[in-house]
């Protein structure tokens, strides 16, 4: 058996997030799995670097399988993209160590969330953005980030309330720029809770529009309270767009 | 009435062309005019600088309309937005002279080709692009391109056989360049006839592919008939990218 890296791309408009659980159908690891199974003739599990949520996108999810294949990663990465749908690409295959784990080994995600701060619609990007008028004050939205940044307890931004593991998470950096009419911000970190670059997000986009102040961060880090919290903004916005792995 | 001068980027994927006419449901043209009928309470004749083909796209078509509306040019473009579907935007209205006329007075018009040239899915473009996997020879390209940059009777790269005014129109230039696994036709020209962008792209295209020769288009010019250029490139991978006046 051998153990197969892959970077993967996908619009998640019409996906039910990258996890297959239970009854849950369309998801991308189930399309991936199917599509291999029939390359290989064998049933494939494959194991993502981390879940996205239903209607996330990523441009660098990075997942691995061990399987039997009498081909080359090469002609392995033409015929995978043959098989999946046109919303789900393999951007790279390569041959991996045997005991390489694409979730236990991610040092590094980013993520990037994208606001679209205007009237006059986003034709193109449209799926991939999040449009909300209200203006946004960034240099409020970057002071708060800076208090964000660094190794704290993010339980106010996970939507998970019985997590049981620990929620503390290391924040290397938040980007928040603006490219016309958008407003970006890239997340960087050593882990992501469930829904937690939304909620930073959401968060973030209430500093900006005045309904709460940068300086309540450190706060709202302390309550650990998913209530105090800003809303969770919509999952169209959102991209994971690397995973990083140690050389 | 004032004449009001818009320019519109629409994804072209689910509409009909620019153009109404007789029973043509779901076009650009039609859209514009029901939107601006609501605004200002009477029917509104929108010209546009051209039409564009069903599934074709825009990112800065140009058109105007005489009408009598009361609120500012800014005002009329929040308006409108909130109005047009989310796949057909407009990215200005300003208020022209009372003779500008988008079609008669447009002087250049730059129409892109979008050719995604491999296997691994071009997934967040896809819409926007022409899949075809064959091998493209560039310097090949570039060099039937050259030959059709220019005053000619363009006669051969137009599909409407019954067309009784001049086929005559100017290229004034032709750019072919790749970026990463795409290949991009930039095509600006005084005017373009029935599917020309389109004809010249699938002519382009099978002399990339080996299957014509760029020495044989002062012929292919001279012939005038359709029937021996090439194929008609999809619409999805055209863009009106943009149309110029004089200022």
């Amino acid at each position: 058996m051998k153990n197969y890296k892959m970077v993967l791309a996908y619009d998640g408009t019409r996906y039910n997030g990258w996890q297959k659980q239970g009854n849950t159908k369309n998801t991308i690891q189930q399309k991936l799995e199917e599509a291999l199974e029939k390359l290989c003739g064998a049933p494939v599990d494959v194991i993502g670097s981390g879940r996205t949520d239903a209607g996330a996108h990523a441009k660098g999810q990075v997942a691995n399988c061990h399987m039997e294949i009498a081909m080359s990663p090469e002609a392995l990465l033409l015929e995978l993209n043959r098989r999946l749908p046109e919303d789900l690409g393999v951007l790279s295959v390569e041959e991996a160590p045997e005991r390489f784990h694409s979730r236990h080994h991610a040092k590094q995600k980013k993520y990037l969330y994208r606001i679209w701060n205007s009237l006059i619609h986003p034709v193109f990007d449209r799926k991939f953005l999040f449009v909300s008028e209200a203006p946004l004050d960034l240099l409020e939205m970057q002071k708060a980030a800076k208090c964000l940044i660094g190794t704290h307890d993010f339980r106010a931004f996970c939507s998970n309330k019985r997590y049981k593991k620990s929620t503390v998470r290391t924040l290397f950096d938040i980007q928040i720029e603006t490219c016309g009419n958008e407003v970006r911000i890239l997340y960087t970190g050593n882990g992501f809770l469930y829904n937690m670059a939304r909620i930073l997000t959401g968060t973030l986009m209430e500093v900006g529009e005045g309904k709460r102040s940068a300086g309540t961060m450190p706060e709202l880090l302390a309550q650990k309270d998913r209530e105090r919290a800003g809303f969770t903004a919509p999952a169209q916005g959102l991209t994971l767009e690397q995973v990083l792995y140690e050389k």
